[in-house]
């Protein structure tokens, strides 16, 4: 309710992209038919569009990932944006600026949307809590509570693929569900779009207590867990978060979880496989599963950008313009 | 004098900026005219101009500065110029390549302009001094010699805040007077613009032996410096330089000069009050203060954008054009 | 051959620019007069050609060179492209990520054109075996192999001051050749080019075992090699790399190979002085020689980004356009 004040402007549309949370099924749908638009605008010759022409997109990534910083500076510059990037770890902290006093400098620089990443989960909402009223915030990722556009660039790979009525679809996210903020927007995603059947599979080390209240269904053995699954995403495991205190070994997390096609078995033949990157190959899935024909894993990273253009044209509220 | 041969083009107008020292009033002032030409673009929605379009800017930095690089940055990109920025600690000095080198290198790659910041006194005279005819220096802060852009967007707010009859200001800096390239460029821009009264006001240790020379009235008393004053502009407490062996602590030091709502009293009831950023609260002043409506700490932030666009512009003889 | 295979496109037409050998001498020229048609927009006042507008064009260096990576981004943007800096190092091979996968994921972002530098001999290559139909490689610097780039620039400086006729010409190369990949794709070019007499001059410790199959004439003797030379390429000594096995000191080297006034007098009297940069002054050569007026070594520089523009646009398949 908070996020949701937050999130959505006096004219209903987007004005912060911080959680799935908070949005309502109308928007996410929204979300989905605004990428698309721009899905023809990356596959062209000319990748531009002129919708943010003259504004300036700060990112501002307290958490270094060049990975995911690299996807939002390649959608802000064909919105014909000026991005600026800064690593704060480096920089203004060291001097013992306090985050808001380095927030109020950048706004005073006029600068029109941040992206922010950073370790501690809210840091986002706190932004945007403070932020002055003409700049837009993007959550690319704080802590373990939220990465939203991971989750729609999910949800509109899974719409490509297998239609737009999520409601006939079982979906079974695989992995440590208790550390992703991945997993926790892609569930909330997932049933704002009414899908059939949420599941989520994993040791129970790696389960959050109360999961079911989520609205998913619990799995600790893979094969039970995408029985019949149209979808499986796989997470990521965190080598340096987990190893000795939750897992045993990358091994045994191998041979109980990691997918095989010998284990895809299970789901449906033409189930569609999901990552969000970097995959650990041998770890979560074998290479086969990963590079085989019903691996969209690519595709998510190539409508990572058409999702991260949607958002950011429509919280600069540009939203009734399409690209020619 | 030598300054002034190297700032001033055959034409008379800005060729480098690398001091306040050297400069005239007339020069100053259409700094600050064509500064208020420039508002208007940061602030509308469509930020950019054409001026510099096809010009490039290096930003070389010597000395790593996330704050004052980004404003330059920004500068540049509103008016149309591509920017590099070089952080050569990382770079070809690693290298062994002398400065001079690094110089020559970047001028055979057609660059149109250099910012410098450098931990020397003297290193964008020096580099001025030796560079192509057709390139601009802009010295973004020479050791303790000066930091005339943050002096100009000083100068800029006061007279924005204030009006332009400086004859009638009493202008307190307050601080490490002796550690500052900032207070030495503000000392003298406030003289070229005939401050009525210009005031120093710090420790005995932090201030220089010759500073009456300056033009400056001396005081070691918070209240008695700031008494009447119009404008307060504070320096930043450098930590790492002074704990030890110039101050006692940073608690004695605020209990002395850090300025309060108490001791403020002292100043008029209209004061104005200034500080480069970053902020140390509770060192150099109270939030109340730093926060309060007499404050244009941000202020100064935003209008060092349209200051950094004049001197940019003016240098690369573009004065002529003025944006629509 | 199988470099040939890779580098040229089914329309004869450049399609990646990996290693000068494999490349024939008309596509050689042909890159030369591109070149040669860019100089002029690198000096002009306008320095943009919309070339490779709308194009993304990412640096992805596996290893860090400022100078390199300027020259490239700079080119990159006088064609009005978009260009990414991506530092591999500290990046997604942190987190373990395959080379191939980071490859198949920048190139879901839709990118055109990836410039690789990388300490493994053959990495540009194996990634243009690998790389997307859609995406062009451009090698700057791979390892002991291949610096092809630097090597065109020289050529075109060569051509510029000597004329179009190679034939007539000596080029000695000095320094160590065992290590320099500089080195290796000069020698190609200027067989391809067909230069008269091409030397190699070095202590026998820095010079590879089967040179002479190079097609070039070996010699230990400073004086001996450049003998009636009417061009001389010294190469960088790279402390790091030699001192204590292979030479006994920088002043001994100096003593026998480093070039100086007194020594040139063996070589033409309008013999041309090049070097790559950056310099070891008093090592490879005195700074009467390094400045004095038979060098082109900052003209290099110049040329350095007409040529990169060239091979960048030749590669993407704008040949036939040419800038207005």
């Amino acid at each position: 309710m908070k996020h949701q004040d937050l999130q959505i402007g006096e004219d209903g549309g987007l004005r912060h992209f911080l959680s799935i949370s908070g949005l309502n099924t109308e928007l996410l749908v929204r979300i989905l038919d605004t990428a698309e638009s721009f899905t023809g605008v990356t596959e062209q010759a000319i990748k531009k569009v002129p919708l943010l022409r003259g504004k300036t997109i700060v990112n501002l990534f307290f958490e270094a990932s060049t990975r995911t910083r690299t996807t939002f500076e390649l959608a802000a510059k064909r919105l014909s944006a000026d991005v600026l990037n800064i690593n704060i770890t480096q920089s203004a902290t060291a001097k013992g600026e306090s985050l808001l006093d380095t927030l109020r400098n950048l706004e005073a620089m006029h600068v029109d949307m941040f992206v922010i990443r950073h370790a501690d989960s809210g840091a986002a909402h706190f932004i945007a809590s403070n932020v002055a009223p003409h700049i837009s915030i993007i959550n690319a990722g704080d802590g373990r509570h939220s990465h939203p556009t991971q989750a729609m660039l999910d949800m509109f790979t899974i719409r490509r693929v297998k239609g737009p009525d999520f409601g006939r679809l079982r979906v079974a996210i695989v992995g440590d569900i208790m550390h992703s903020r991945v997993a926790r927007s892609q569930i909330h995603a997932l049933n704002l779009l009414n899908t059939g059947d949420v599941r989520i599979v994993a040791p129970k080390t790696l389960i959050p207590a109360n999961s079911e209240a989520l609205g998913v269904h619990v799995f600790h053995d893979l094969r039970e867990g995408i029985r019949d699954a149209d979808v499986i995403i796989m997470l990521r495991l965190q080598h340096e978060r987990m190893l000795g205190a939750l897992l045993p070994s990358e091994h045994e997390y191998y041979e109980l979880f990691g997918v095989t096609e010998e284990k895809l078995t299970a789901a449906k033949p033409d189930v569609t496989i999901m990552h969000p990157g970097p995959i650990n190959r041998g770890v979560e899935m074998d290479s086969e599963v990963a590079d085989g024909s019903r691996s969209v894993i690519l595709e998510q990273v190539s409508h990572g950008i058409a999702v991260r253009m949607a958002v950011m044209s429509m919280a600069m509220h540009r939203r009734e313009e399409t690209p020619e």
